[in-house]
């Protein structure tokens, strides 16, 4: 089987993204990230990363978890349509180059600058780290910058909100840069999706596991109906014939992230807003979007499923790829660093 | 050609000890740590670092000098009677497992306990680093901790401002052994050397290349004499018939530590306290030690410094079987940390 991408992306820019595996993947990553690789892979060359290794910056007490969801979410790209010949999908840890590269790019980053980074600060804040915060925490952006030079990836999908990582990776490029006295490491550019974060189904600004309010990729069709009923939609829209709104609707929000039918949309939004349609038929219309969208996806993964010796065959091609452009530019960097002698 | 340990040593505790290269080595290393080492192959078994990488955590901006002096070190260390048959020599940079163990152990210690520790503070101090602390340099007692144990150490012989970073190398351990459910890494006991630190030969308490005090091992004979002439002595006894002092008298603190006639040196001791001993005749006596204590050394030096193709040789296959050792650690740390895959 010919698992390296396809030939006309051989010169195209190259793109690093990933997940950390901690749980399945659910619609809010399908709408941030997995739908737009699907298209990217066609036109870069996209390695995909499974981060295990920086799952662990805040999962040391269950590296289990991690360790099962890296076949998992394996599963749910491959299920959305990532194709393996296009993309190099492979395992962070698999990968020691990186960790080696973040072993010498913390010479170039201070620690001021580190506790500055506003994405670190928020994350720490999110997690409730305060002052025990773990070294490996505090420095996970000399790590993602190894991810993305690594693989000399110009282009890295991410939110607004992470946007500060990529400076901070552009910062170190240019030190190491200039210590070398020559062009070895790429700056990277962000790669904001336009559409931006999907709430949750609860109206809450983020789509997450540890909030409860998901829909899973592989979610059932039952569980599909079940989450459906529990969108949050206008509370304030207490009676059908009542005018609805549409500000923090959610029910109209994933409307307008999945109906393939937009005009159709706009026409049930303007009844909702003058009155007399019901949240039960707008969540009708939700349910039987989602129903077509994860059925086939929902199918896909339970065919991969039965066959993981066919999945980590494919991450362990995968991680030789990439391993391979990653130690190339491991020996480049060592070299300019003086590190070489045999 | 035999390259590995002596058999008797095979089951015997581990030393892990090293230098960062970042200049030739002087008395104060050959007190301090080399004569130790050079007894210590015959007991244990001794891996002894050249520890490239971490010399970069504060030398990104002169690689060369760190480059040029990993030979240079190894020679010092070939010319005092480290036998490379009974003590594995290898060059940190190139086991990456030791990146990669610093790496996952960053995630076992704190940004507040890093900072808390005795020994990275002082060492932040005399470099003035200040707000500007490079994250590398915070972070390197995980960055040790891996180096110990990586070769599963149970002694490291270390000066007694070291012992905080043996005992955060042991909560690393612990923590992670306990993650772990088994006892995977080991503890490391600091091995304090009777003889503590050689003051310099102006009198103050450490000989350091930056301070300009030293005599280095590949010194030449009129390196030697001129350097002996400039050691500070009794600044109070001016005429050599007065009482002379033998506090902070760094002559007779170097008579100390290296004159192999210590009658001869007692009785020469109570002849300058009670007056009529010049200083020339007790640096004489000094020069003469130091004479045949380093010409030997000189000698083997200049030998084998006309093959540097040995000494690679050399390196090369310490570091191969020092790599050995780190990379079953690495397996087994990973294999914990559930990052097995294939």
């Amino acid at each position: 089987m010919n698992l390296t991408t396809a030939p006309s992306s051989q010169n195209a820019p190259v793109i690093l993204t990933g997940d950390r595996p901690t749980g399945p993947l659910h619609l809010g990553h399908f709408v941030g990230s997995l739908r737009n690789r699907v298209a990217y892979q066609n036109t870069y060359k996209q390695f995909i990363m499974l981060a295990d290794a920086q799952a662990l910056t805040d999962n040391m007490d269950d590296t289990g978890k991690v360790h099962r969801n890296v076949v998992e979410v394996a599963l749910d790209y491959l299920a959305v349509g990532i194709d393996p010949q296009q993309s190099t999908i492979f395992i962070q840890s698999q990968i020691p180059e990186l960790a080696e590269l973040t072993f010498y790019y913390l010479n170039l980053v201070t620690v001021a600058r580190l506790e500055r980074n506003p994405t670190v600060k928020e994350e720490i804040r999110l997690r409730g780290f305060e002052r025990d915060i773990p070294a490996g925490f505090l420095t996970y952006p000399a790590s993602q910058a190894a991810d993305i030079t690594a693989f000399k990836a110009s282009l890295v999908p991410v939110g607004e909100d992470q946007i500060p990582m990529i400076e901070q990776t552009n910062e170190i490029v240019r030190r190491f840069n200039r210590l070398a006295g020559r062009d070895i490491l790429i700056e990277a550019k962000a790669l904001v999706p336009e559409i931006g974060r999907l709430p949750g189904i609860d109206g809450k600004a983020k789509m997450s596991k540890s909030l409860g309010n998901t829909i899973n990729l592989g979610a059932t069709s039952d569980e599909i109906r079940a989450a459906v009923k529990k969108v949050y939609t206008d509370p304030l829209h207490l009676k059908v014939e009542e005018p609805g709104h549409l500000e923090g609707n959610v029910a109209f929000l994933y409307l307008d992230a999945f109906d393939t039918d937009q005009a159709g949309l706009t026409e049930m939004k303007a009844h909702y807003v003058r009155g007399g349609l019901g949240d039960s038929i707008v969540k009708a219309r939700l349910e039987a979007c989602l129903q077509e969208l994860l059925a086939p996806i929902r199918l896909r993964r339970q065919e991969l499923e039965k066959d993981r010796g066919y999945i980590l065959d494919l991450l362990k091609k995968g991680t030789e790829q990439a391993r391979e452009v990653a130690a190339q530019t491991m020996a480049e960097v060592k070299a300019a660093l003086g590190l070489t002698y045999f």
